[in-house]
């Protein structure tokens, strides 16, 4: 029955237990088109998804990885390991056929050196530099309508670059940005569900702060993809994350030195250029807020022309579990499957 | 016994009712140099100050303010009022020989046009523009110490401008400012006890959104007191406010673009002469968060130099209704009587 | 196309600017079955649903309520106004034939009297008194489903009610109450919409407190609805909320002194009997929480047997404007048209 | 120098780097009459304190634990160890002649038996059992103020029982308890420093659970101390913990069958005799609320009788840390010392 199978693809989720990984089996599982198969975790296989995230309601149990069990009975593999954790599985089931959607950040760099500057010389699979599709729909949906027969492989963006490259995309494409200072708020999920000492609730209540001030990582990313966009290479983007006493949510304030002077209309139409027709983009005139797009795949947009600096300023919202990882993954598998964008994600 | 009333001055705290008057009523209560006098609040009079505000454990009783009494008998008057409301008050007691302290906005830009530009024809005292001292100790200092005998007025810095301003003087002083974009983000008290939609907990839990983008009025603030200290007074900063679910607490994210290159080291030295012997200034290599600062006067920075960009990135953390507006006023009459800088606020 | 219409009935929505009304107008917006139809409230007539609501998405202009024109057009009306204003509207819609389902209190208790104790002389329809399905659907299924040709009106319970009739209806049953403490945590969405001094983030944040100590009107519809399902008549529960800084969740921790020896065995089968098969209501063993439920239609409760007391203690949580109100209207319309009663829930 | 060492008694805090030891060394630390000596931490030995807690502003070092060398140079020890560790350091500082005060469960119960149950087989010291006052001063300030010629050992109280004791002790003394529910609400902080997965912000925000439902160890606590006051030893409370997004603070809702009818005025008589002259102690009319008492000696207390039950409802607050631990510690140390029960806790 391989025609009834490829109807219904089978999907398996490795890394399940972490917190985007269960968004994504939960969002399958739930799906219309696509069919929820093995769900793995190492430290908790054996146990239900739904005894550790009770409100996912997923009753499948956790398994240990076997990525050669996997790839004989699954079509399509999405993997929640960490940062270079992810690269060897991510092969292994890419060399097995399988379409792979990897949420970590390793295959995100198009550039080996690039990667090992951030990174460090940890990638299992050097050779698939360069082959996945940036899986961030608003921009490559040409390139993942085409990731069956191509590639094969999905680097699922991270969040910040989600939000700030939806914010600054239309402007790059202009060629108008001079400088950008990106200052991103995100809730504490995006932290991911490890113990560490900024995710105890006492260290996150009523406190705000920086982090990462002297480099994070998705800095590289952000400015990889504004320069596909259209913004010059040599621009150096400001990229500063700030954790905030949410679970679920990240606001970027983009604020754009522009190469000459823009005036609020031009903006205006750029975005609408860029934007009218997405469904699960919304420019708003007046500002976003977190709680506006939580639990959904929605970002949302403002953008506004300083008249006193002259600078351009965009503010993006999206759920950085969501749109910033879990639904925007599946939004992908959709678009790679031909399906309606937003089948099971309204 | 003129003086005994020199050597325990009593403070009238008007417009007591409000989180920022409160909060001075509960300094002055415990301080052990002033004494607390009347307390005001037009629609709460008749209640004790410790049944709205049960933690500060006031137990004086709100009165009708009435100026002439409260002239005849205090030396000093802390004025809460909303900008507007406050200046015909302010302009009675001063007039009366009173050392008046306003914590609104109605005397902090120096100049009328300006004024105008921003909040409107609605000064009772424009005669008094430029007179009071910018109440700021660690700018101002030498001119608070002076304020009893002379204009008698200070006018208590806005929150946001407190934080800003304190981050990015020592950069001003030295003439590096080129743009400056200020990013901030403040706790929910910074909106008042007034009940809005925005500060309804539905609306700011989970939540994070910009404000006030079309124009804030701490902007030409921040921009006064920058230019007074050094900067180029053609520079226009950005300044966007941002609410996030916190009650107490103000974090500025400064991004400078500098004039000319700086490096680590001289931005370490600016800041080190700004504010080495400061008792309220903390400069750390960590990213300060609104905890650290929580429920005292301190103000703690950190300053960085960004090697892609060359930016200068500050960042400032006060609480809002603490160095941000009632302790600070507290360390601002410390000063003009000539006590030590922290009496009452340890 | 009479019969068209019957299949897809035309909802009306009335008060849809508060937090429940909004939510039914919401879920109807996306029902597969039935369709939503005019959405009204007086201070926002003109008004798009979604400027007041992002996150809802419904793109409907709110009206002002003409309960001529609503009755016109509509089979089905759900009122959402507070309590007392809601007999009139409820009484002249019900006259007209619609099938409607009041989310306030006024047709919650049975009887005139007890009625009038707690809310007062307010009632404009007290002829309907008793005539109401008390729409708790796993209480009163058989009553929902003939409701359209029996009485054409449902009086969605109290969320405190909700979590504690699920809780106690069990060992209401099988007679074992002797006494009750009912000890409920709620969060903020619970007191409306409305600006008060308790749902200031201030007053909030940092806080729980009890509330309505001297009496809370659910404590009657509590007792009337354990009463018959068979708790002596004579029993006062005590009932007790409290305020928790959360948005949207209920717990009520209700502490049974039973009237005889019950063991764990025996309480683990009256849930058992009580609850296996509903599709709505989770019975484990964990301790449920509200993060467990929010944003669904689950109700989900633990009861356990203190061996030092003998008293039986059952936790329940329900999320206050789901289960507790809006979501529960739904599944009471899904019964009274014979759809499956999850329809446009999961 | 003995006399001047006598009247600066050095203080030193064992465990200073979890919350309560943390916030000891900072109320020592400022504190008019003793002297902070050695704070000790086992991981973070050479850290300064001020860096694991920028907010307490303690300049010191941490150091490893040398009880030898503490005995030498210290006339009090605050051991803030967890359970069962906490017994053998204890007895060797005891056996020194020091006073100790330990935050630990280790000698608060009175009866081995009972430890053990609760415990199990873990104490270092049993022949220490009963000697030590139970450090809740407006129960026990004249053991307190005999310790150092009597036993030399304080056992500080459990947070939870320290707000049910001051709620119930009242009712206790006046025979009236016949059955006793104490449904509790805490913040986060009472968790402790450790990282688990129930302090994880993700799991605290938009949840409150009950948990220790099967036994909690502050029920033996609680009744132990009741019993002394006056309660039928028969008397089994029922005592249940729940966790609140909150940092610090807690309530304890106590739900009181009565022996026999008993009215309002008697029940306000009752407390007004018992807590008339306490300064840390107030019984309002008003609901108590967390905020009322954070970062404070206080507990706040209200009392109902319910007239349709004939329950007694008692609502008491405080603050977890504070009177719930830490500032309760050195309330107590004042006590000993004969020092102005609220010195340096103001």
């Amino acid at each position: 029955m391989a025609d009834a199978a490829q109807q219904t693809p089978r999907v398996a989720v490795l890394g399940a237990s972490g917190f985007a990984g269960a968004l994504v089996a939960r969002l399958i599982d739930r799906h219309p088109f696509f069919r929820l198969g093995a769900i793995t975790a190492r430290a908790e296989a054996g146990m239900r998804l739904d005894e550790l995230y009770p409100h996912h309601r997923v009753p499948s149990v956790l398994s240990e990885p076997d990525v050669e069990a996997i790839a004989d009975a699954h079509e399509v593999a999405v993997v929640g390991y960490p940062h270079g954790a992810s690269s060897e599985a991510v092969a292994a089931l890419h060399a097995r056929g399988l379409l792979v959607l990897d949420l970590s950040a390793d295959f995100r760099l198009r550039d080996d050196a690039t990667y090992r500057e951030w990174y460090g010389d940890v990638h299992a699979a050097p050779e698939l530099f360069g082959t996945a599709v940036y899986g961030l729909p608003e921009i490559h949906r040409g390139a993942l309508a085409g990731v069956r027969e191509g590639g094969r492989l999905i680097a699922g963006p991270g969040c910040f670059p989600t939000a700030a490259i939806l914010a600054l995309a239309p402007l790059a494409r202009a060629g108008v940005i001079d400088e950008v200072i990106v200052d991103a708020k995100t809730g504490v999920s995006g932290a991911g569900r490890k113990l560490v000492r900024s995710t105890h609730y006492v260290d996150v209540s009523e406190n705000v702060h920086a982090y990462g001030v002297a480099g994070h990582r998705h800095q590289p990313e952000i400015r990889q993809e504004l320069a596909v966009a259209g913004m010059d290479a040599a621009v150096q983007p400001v990229f500063v994350p700030h954790l905030v006493p949410v679970d679920q949510g990240e606001l970027t304030s983009c604020y754009v030195r522009p190469r000459r002077a823009v005036g609020a209309d031009e903006v205006a139409e750029l975005f609408a250029d860029a934007y009218d027709g997405e469904q699960f983009v919304e420019v708003t005139s007046a500002e976003p807020g977190m709680r506006d797009v939580q639990a959904t795949n929605f970002a949302r947009l403002r953008a506004h022309v300083d008249p006193r600096s002259g600078h351009v300023l965009v503010f993006a919202t999206i759920d950085n579990l969501w749109k910033g990882t879990s639904s925007q993954a599946v939004q992908c598998l959709n678009i790679a499957y031909g399906r309606d964008e937003d089948e099971g994600l309204r």
